[in-house]
């Protein structure tokens, strides 16, 4: 079937593999949520996955937004934050409704800095809070401490206002030719970003310069100490950048292409452009981990993430034969790597003509994840991720496999809202 | 037989082996090479290979030397170089018998700083000029002209000093962890520098900032914006830790392990630990090339080179499977890198413990040459090497094939030097 998807669909999906294709992440700004982030409230706080409401939000999600309140000084303690919860004063929403993705359990509150990335193309953007560091206790994987608040306000008040001044007075910084350079290094940019974080050190070192001789020296000290302390730096702008990316190809009438995977405490879930802002809500994934020491699979909790932005664009797994490091990190061989790495083309659109995977002879990575090709093929979007514990904090990482039932169901969906094209009907994969 | 060589070679290659895994290269200093290169004087040029007399040095080599002397205001053009050189008024000695090791025709001269690489675990000291920049025609490559001389001048007085400073402000820089990074991250270390180089600039930019906010900003923002733009700067660096790592090998009474690989205009050479100083001389190597646009095999001229130290100590094309990229500089396909990359493993005595390919599933490199594997085997160190063209400049890169001769003479000689070892008999490889 996908050789010859009916006109429309075909013709509705170039339509948005094109906007992935010639989509130009550009870092323009560093701002407060509250300042640019669209629908931002000062007592809203954004959270990863497809919108709950609140009595639904479970174990450590639930409590990385009952810190975020505290951390935001909209409650007083953990009982105060969940009675403002339950009555509506705080209100809990899903990143993705405003152009955010969240880390994890990706909690936001108004006064977080956020990257903001336009995609220059098409004029959209997208934002992401920024990495706490490296401590495997961060507010994003639900742990909350002084260690934790004390991170939170270095990140507020020294690194993101020192970075916004080296971004504007650079005038921007383009992240495409750091993305696809960071592939020739060793990076996939979801699990791996130490080349990443290097290209864009090294891009944003000459600004700092400058504001160090302007008087600002102490703080571009603890900059580019932060910078060069931590690999995965460069994930969230990569994060912001996959959003402003994944969104421009958002919203076109007939095309079955994924727009967005998240999942929250409870599901798994995908948007599809052609079916407006629906989200198609599947069971929790399947994860191949490799834990960190004194950890195992009974310590995993699922507490929301939507870093799988990354895939949704061609990242992460979809180049993990880019990424042969990952192995020590994630587990897995460079054999099952470049295999997995090839299943991801059988479910994609096309392949990105920039965006390259050196091993496999420099072909583009797989973009444009087709719902109808995952149907067909039962091959699910793969996608490399942190993984949080039940008592808080990262415990490990590994290779997660969605459900199908999102896809599926998402199919059903697009057969009735396109009947003529003949879509969306059953799919026997034998007869292929 | 390399199985079981006889007790004294394989004791003997132990402890040589034994110094190639605990070197520990550190980058303690720049100067001038007039002060801190053994046996320099103002009137004496290095250039790459076994030592030749100067009538024997022919085309781009010859060239080369005389061109420095030009540089250096030893000769006043290129007849009054030839004869000063003829006449033995300016001298001309081998690089390696200097502790230094010659990019390419690899021409120094007394006033060219040179990078000072202590090897920590050993004491000994190795040097290297510096890169001269991203253009094609550089003095190494047997370029001469405005654009080179102000190349050179820019290196020696702006770069290499304040390069210099930042170093020595910051007590040195240990350049194994940068090294073993680097074959993280898509480097071989020869042929690709381009994740050292970043690691190396984010190394060093917290001391340069210091210089900068001292008084030194001119100066910083242009050794910045030299590191920034050129992805072979950390080769040299590489290369002077290379020959620290070698030379703590070299010397070891009974030890059949390469310690020097290198060629002049006529003829590859290299050195065995346990056979002091003697070049065993062979014929000139093969290559298979990728040329740059417009230049073919016909251009190729051998002008030196001594770059392959790095495969003498398990980098480049020993580590080639860590550098998938390379396929778009140097021509061929990652599965003939991986098999070429294999293959050096069938000569050598170990693999390192910490410089590590991901793709092999972080098997150590291999290391330690053994010319009695070489001539069992007839598989030759293969070397990532970087071509010259007949009229100057680099015209393309490739995998370079030395000749087995010198492999054979040297096992020739080992025998003779070591007749109770019953080694550097004829070996029969058939019967194996």
């Amino acid at each position: 079937m996908h050789a010859t998807p009916p006109p429309s669909r075909a013709s509705a999906n170039r339509s948005a593999v094109k906007r992935l294709r010639e989509a130009d992440p550009v870092l323009v700004d560093v701002q407060r949520a509250l300042d640019v982030v669209p629908g931002m409230t000062p007592d809203t706080i954004l959270t990863s996955g497809a919108q709950l409401d609140w009595p639904q939000y479970t174990g450590g999600q639930a409590r990385a937004i009952a810190y975020a309140a505290i951390f935001e000084g909209l409650a007083a303690d953990m009982p105060d934050a969940a009675a403002k919860l339950r009555a509506g004063h705080i209100k809990v929403r899903a990143c993705h409704d405003h152009s955010c993705v969240g880390s994890v359990a990706g909690v936001y509150t108004a006064s977080m800095p956020v990257l903001v990335v336009e995609n220059a193309a098409n004029g959209n953007r997208g934002f992401c809070n920024f990495y706490e560091g490296d401590s495997r206790r961060r507010l994003n994987y639900g742990s909350y401490d002084a260690d934790v608040h004390r991170s939170l306000c270095f990140v507020r008040d020294v690194i993101a206002p020192t970075l916004g001044a080296a971004i504007r007075r650079g005038g921007g910084l383009p992240l495409k030719p750091i993305m696809k350079r960071a592939l020739h290094m060793g990076d996939e940019l979801h699990s791996r970003n130490a080349a990443a974080t290097l290209l864009f050190a090294r891009a944003v070192t000459p600004m700092l310069l400058e504001l160090a001789l302007d008087g600002a020296a102490t703080q571009v000290r603890q900059v580019l100490q932060a910078l060069a302390g931590g690999d995965y730096f460069f994930l969230r702008v990569g994060m912001a950048a996959a959003k402003a990316i994944a969104d421009s190809a958002h919203g076109i009438e007939g095309a079955s292409i994924v727009t967005a995977m998240a999942w929250n405490c409870r599901e798994f879930a995908i948007r599809v452009s052609g079916l407006g802002d629906t989200w198609f809500r599947g069971s929790l994934p399947t994860v191949q981990a490799r834990f960190f020491e004194g950890f195992s699979m009974a310590d995993l909790e699922w507490i929301g993430g939507e870093s799988v932005i990354l895939e949704t664009v061609g990242f992460g797994a979809f180049a993990q034969a880019a990424a042969f490091p990952l192995q020590s990190y994630q587990g897995g061989s460079a054999e099952a790597m470049v295999q997995m790495n090839l299943a991801m083309y059988r479910i994609s659109a096309d392949e990105h003509p920039d965006y390259q995977i050196p091993y496999l002879a420099f072909r583009g990575t797989p973009i444009g994840i087709d719902i109808a090709r995952v149907v067909e093929t039962s091959v699910v979007p793969l996608c490399d991720v942190g993984l949080a514990g039940r008592s808080g904090g990262q415990i490990g990482a590994g290779v997660l496999t969605p459900p199908l039932d999102c896809f599926v169901d998402a199919w059903k969906a697009f057969g009735q809202r396109y009947p003529d094209s003949n879509d969306g009907r059953p799919l026997n994969v034998q007869s292929e």
